[in-house]
C-alpha cells in the first residue's frame, strides 16, 4: 500500500562501505572537472541568432562610451570610429573579423597540471568568485569585516574541495589598506593556499607590474609563467550600460601584453544597469563582451580571453541583486549558449545565495543556478560556493557544503551512459528467470558503485533511527568541524626556500598556517 | 575593483513594494501549473530509440511474473501469451497496437475547476505523494508518527500553496488501524483540505467500492464523478522486478472500470529491485509501465492512465534510498523523455531529500531533482514538497519552503521570452544615448516587474545589515509560522450540508478544523 519502497537490505554492507573509503584512482572517478554539458538549452537556434543580431546593432548604432586614450587608440586604429558624443562604434564586419581571430580553445594553467582547466568545447569547471566583502559567522549569523587570513583559508579549504576547480579570489582584504599590498598579498595568500588555478583583479594599472614581478618569482621567470600562467586576471572593464570602465581597461591592456589571460567581465543588473527583460540583459552584456573581444584582439591576435557575459538581476521591487532566483538561474544558462555559438571560452556567475545562512534557501539557489550552469555547458562557471547575501559575504562552512553540492550537480552534467552494458538485457534476465529476484549483489552492481555513483561526505543519508542514534548531527556543525580540521593542518603550499625568497623580495603579510 | 555591483538605488522603491503586494490577476502571473518544459534532454534520440527497443525485449523475452487469475484472462485474451514458467510475455506488436489506443492526453480534474491539470504535451505539474510513516517535528528533529490530522493539515497547507498543483496523499494516517477506515478518510481529509486533484491508494480491491461510493457523494452522484474524476488512484501495480503486485492489479481493474484515472507506478530501485545503471534502471520500468499500458487498454481502450516510471535509486553501499541524489534527478528527467516518444502522460518522482531537516541539504537535493524534471517537461513532478529522509517524513514547514523553491523553478521552466519588445534596442538607446544611464525607473522596467519576475514568499533577500536588524529571523521559524497562520484558520472545504450528508452515511472520523 506504500507508494514507495523502502527495504533496507543487509548482505555485504561492511564490505561495501569499506570499499568506497579507499580512495578512487583520478581515471575511475564518477566525475571530474570539465566533463561536458549542453543539453539544456533555453534558447532555439533564432533566438540566438536575433541575440546576436541585436548586440551587433547595439556596437554598431550605441556604441561604447568612456574607453581610455590607450584604448581609443587601439580600437580605431582597428577599425572602430569615435562618435562626436564620444562614443566608440563597432562595424559588424570589425567585430566578425575579430571573432574569428580570438582564441578558441583556452587553457588556464593551475600551479599544479592536475589542475588544469580546458575551456574548449562545452566543458564545465566549478569555482570561487568575489568579492565578498564579510565573513559568515554561522553560529550567530554576525557579519564581520574579511580579512586576509580569511582568503588564505577560503584557498587551503578549495585546496582540498574535489568539485571546486579553480580560486577566483572571492572575498576583499579588507584589513590591508595600501592598496598595492592588496593586490599583491591577494596573490600571494591565494598561491599559498592552493595549487588550483587563480584568478584576481587589480586596483589599478599601477599595480600590474609589480605584481607581475611576483608571479614570476613564483613561476620561476618571465617565461615560466607566460608558458603557463597559473594566475589570470577578472576584468571589469565596462560598467554596464555600454560603458567601458577606464582604469580597468588599462589593466586588462598591460594583463593580455603580459600574457595573463583576462576574464571580460560585464556585470551589469538586469532592471538596474541593464535592461529587465531577460533576453535584452543578454543582449547588452554580448554587446559589451563582444567589445571586450575587439579590444582584446586589436592588441594581439588570439590573446587568451574569456568571455564573461555575467548578467546579474534585480528584485525590481527594491532594486536589490536577487542573485539566487530563477531569472539568474536563465541568464547564466543562456549566456552559456551564446557562448558556444561564437565558439569561444565564456562563463557567467551561477551559485549565488541571498539568504544570509548556509540554510535551505541557500541551498535551492545555489543548485538551481549552478545545475542550469552545468546542464547548459557553462565553462567557467564562477560563484559557485559560498557567497551568500547575493555575494556580500562568503561562509567558509558554506564552501563546505556547496563541494556536496556540486558533486551532485556534477554527477547530473556527466549524463546517462546508454550502452550495450547499460541496455542489454543479460542481467536482467539473469535476475528475473530463477535469479535472485534483485539486484544488491549482483557483479554489475558491484562493478559501477564507484564508479557511476557519487558519495556526499556531507551530506547524511541515514534513516532517522540511524540518524537519532548518531545524535540527529547539524549539517551546518558538520561543516564546521570539517573547516577546523582542514584548517587545523599547515596546507601551505609554497616550498620553504621559495617562501622565504618571496618574503625577502615583497611586502607579503603574515598569515597563521594552522588555525 | 569589486566583481559584481551591488548598487542599492531609492526612486519609487515603496511604490513598488505596494504594488507587488496587490494580488496579481491569475492570467498575468509570471508562472502557471502546466507550463511547458522539455529543452533539457538528457537522451539523445537514438538513446530512446534504444531505451524502447530494450524494454520491447524485455516484455517479449522475460515477460512479467504473478498477474492475478483475472489479469491473465484479460492479458492473454488481449494476445499475450502465458508460459510454463507462469510468465506473460507481451508481443512487440500488441504493444505497439495498445500504445496507439492508449489516452494521449488526460485532464485530472481538480474538485474546483480552475485546479484542472492539463496532463498533455510536456506541461509541467508539481505536487505532492507519499508515503510518509512520519511528521518532522522542525524544532528538535524528532520523527513521530503520521496521523489523519497530519493529512488534513497537510491539505489546508497545499491549498493554500500557489506552486503545488496537485495533492496526492503524502502520508499514512497511522492512528487508524481499520484499513476501510484508513482509505475512506484518507479521501475524505484530503478532499476536506483541499480543492485540487487527489491522489491515493487503496489497501485492496474490497475498499474500491465502498470508497466509489463516497466520491459519488462528494461529486453529487456516479455520472458528476465520472464526468470530473477529481480523486485518481496511485497504483503500484508492480513489485519490481517484472513481478505483478496481484491486489493492487485488482484495484485497478476497479477503478479502470469505474472511470478513475490510474497512475501505473513502478518503483523500482535501482542497484536493488532495478538494475544499478541507470539506463538500465529506465529500461525495466519503461517495461513495467508499457505492460500496464496493455493491461489498462485491454480492459478499456482509452481509459486515462498515467505512465509512472518511477525509478528510486539505492545508496549502492547500504542499499539505502538515495533519493536525493544527482542519480535520481537523471533518472526523472529522463523518464520524461520517454513519456513523451510514446506521447503518453507521464510522471516521475523529483524533490525528494535524504535530510531529516528542512536544511541546506534538503534545499539542494529538492532543488536539483525538481528542476531537471521540470525543465525535462515531466508532466506529473511527484514528491516534489515536504519530502524528508528518503520519504519516510513529512514536514509541513517544508511544504511551505518548498513552495517557494518551487516558484523559481517555476520560473525556470517558463524560460526566456525572446521577441521584439526584448531583443529591439530602442530602450538601450533610449537609456545610453542621452538617458539617464540606468533602467530602474524605466516604463519597462515597471510594466515587467510583476509579470515576468516572480518574488518568493519565505526566501530572505534583505541585505545583512536589513537582516541584522530584523532580528536575523530563521526561515524554518518563518515557515513554522506560516503554518500557524493555515492552520489557525477554518479551511473546510465542504459546505455545512454536504458535510453532515458525509458523516450520516459514512465512517468519518474527527478532524479538528482549526488548530
Amino acid at each position: 500500500m506504500t507508494d514507495a519502497p523502502r527495504k533496507r537490505r543487509g548482505g555485504g554492507r561492511a564490505a561495501r562501505v569499506a570499499l568506497r573509503a579507499a580512495p578512487l584512482a583520478e581515471e575511475l572517478r564518477p566525475v571530474r572537472a570539465g566533463m561536458t554539458g549542453g543539453v539544456y538549452k533555453p534558447l532555439s537556434d533564432s533566438d540566438i541568432q536575433r541575440i546576436h543580431e541585436a548586440a551587433l546593432n547595439a556596437l554598431e548604432q550605441i556604441g561604447m562610451v568612456n574607453a581610455p586614450d590607450s584604448g581609443v587608440e587601439i580600437l580605431t586604429g582597428a577599425g572602430c570610429t569615435l562618435g562626436d558624443d564620444g562614443r566608440i562604434r563597432f562595424p559588424r564586419a570589425l567585430v566578425m573579423d575579430m571573432l574569428a581571430k580570438a582564441a578558441k580553445s583556452v587553457t588556464l594553467p593551475g600551479r599544479d597540471p592536475k589542475h588544469d582547466l580546458d575551456l574548449s568545447d562545452s566543458r564545465v569547471h566549478f569555482g570561487t568568485a568575489g568579492a565578498a566583502i564579510s565573513i559568515v559567522d554561522t553560529q550567530d549569523g554576525s557579519y564581520r569585516d574579511s580579512t586576509l587570513q580569511d582568503l588564505y583559508d577560503a584557498a587551503r579549504i578549495v585546496e582540498q574541495l574535489e568539485h571546486v576547480h579553480f580560486f577566483q579570489r572571492p572575498l576583499v582584504a579588507r584589513d590591508i589598506t595600501d592598496n598595492l599590498a592588496l593586490d599583491m598579498n591577494t596573490i600571494y595568500a591565494s598561491c599559498a593556499g592552493t595549487t588550483k588555478h587563480i584568478g584576481t583583479s587589480f586596483v589599478g594599472p599601477q599595480n600590474v607590474q609589480p605584481c607581475l614581478e611576483l608571479l614570476y618569482e613564483i613561476a620561476g621567470g618571465e617565461a615560466a609563467y607566460r608558458a603557463r600562467p597559473f594566475v589570470s586576471n577578472t576584468n571589469c572593464f565596462v560598467v554596464p550600460p555600454l560603458t567601458f570602465a577606464e582604469e580597468s581597461c588599462q589593466v586588462m591592456e598591460l594583463c593580455v601584453r603580459a600574457g595573463m589571460p583576462v576574464l571580460l567581465l560585464s556585470a551589469g543588473q538586469a532592471g538596474a544597469t541593464a535592461p529587465a527583460p531577460i533576453a535584452s540583459a543578454i543582449v547588452q552584456a554580448v554587446a559589451e563582451c563582444l567589445a571586450g573581444v575587439v579590444y582584446v584582439n586589436a592588441i594581439q591576435p588570439g590573446a587568451p580571453a574569456i568571455i564573461g557575459t555575467w548578467p546579474f538581476v534585480s528584485d525590481l521591487r527594491t532594486g536589490a541583486m536577487s542573485s539566487g532566483s530563477g531569472e539568474q538561474a536563465l541568464l547564466s544558462a543562456a549566456s552559456a549558449q551564446m557562448h558556444h555559438f561564437y565558439g569561444l571560452p565564456g562563463g557567467a556567475a551561477a551559485g549565488m545565495s541571498d539568504s544570509k545562512m548556509p540554510d535551505m534557501q541557500a541551498g535551492w539557489e545555489q543548485a538551481i543556478s549552478n545545475v542550469m550552469a552545468g546542464l547548459s555547458g557553462l565553462n567557467m562557471v564562477y560563484e559557485a560556493v559560498g557567497m551568500h547575501a547575493s555575494l556580500l559575504g562568503l561562509s567558509h562552512e558554506s564552501l563546505v557544503l556547496g563541494n556536496d553540492l556540486l558533486g551532485q550537480v556534477q554527477r547530473c552534467v556527466r549524463g546517462i551512459d546508454v550502452n550495450e552494458d547499460t541496455v542489454g538485457l543479460d542481467v536482467m534476465k539473469a535476475v528475473c528467470l530463477g535469479g535472485p529476484g534483485h539486484y544488491l549483489g549482483h557483479e554489475q552492481t558491484l562493478g559501477i558503485m564507484q564508479t557511476e555513483y557519487i558519495y556526499p561526505d556531507m551530506a547524511d543519508r541515514q534513516s532517522p533511527g540511524e540518524w537519532d542514534l548518531a545524535g540527529r548531527p547539524n549539517l551546518v556543525e558538520k561543516a564546521r568541524a570539517k573547516v577546523s580540521e582542514i584548517l587545523g593542518r599547515d596546507g601551505h603550499q609554497f616550498p620553504a626556500e621559495l617562501d622565504q625568497k618571496l618574503h625577502d623580495n615583497f611586502n607579503i603579510l603574515p598569515l597563521q598556517r594552522q588555525v
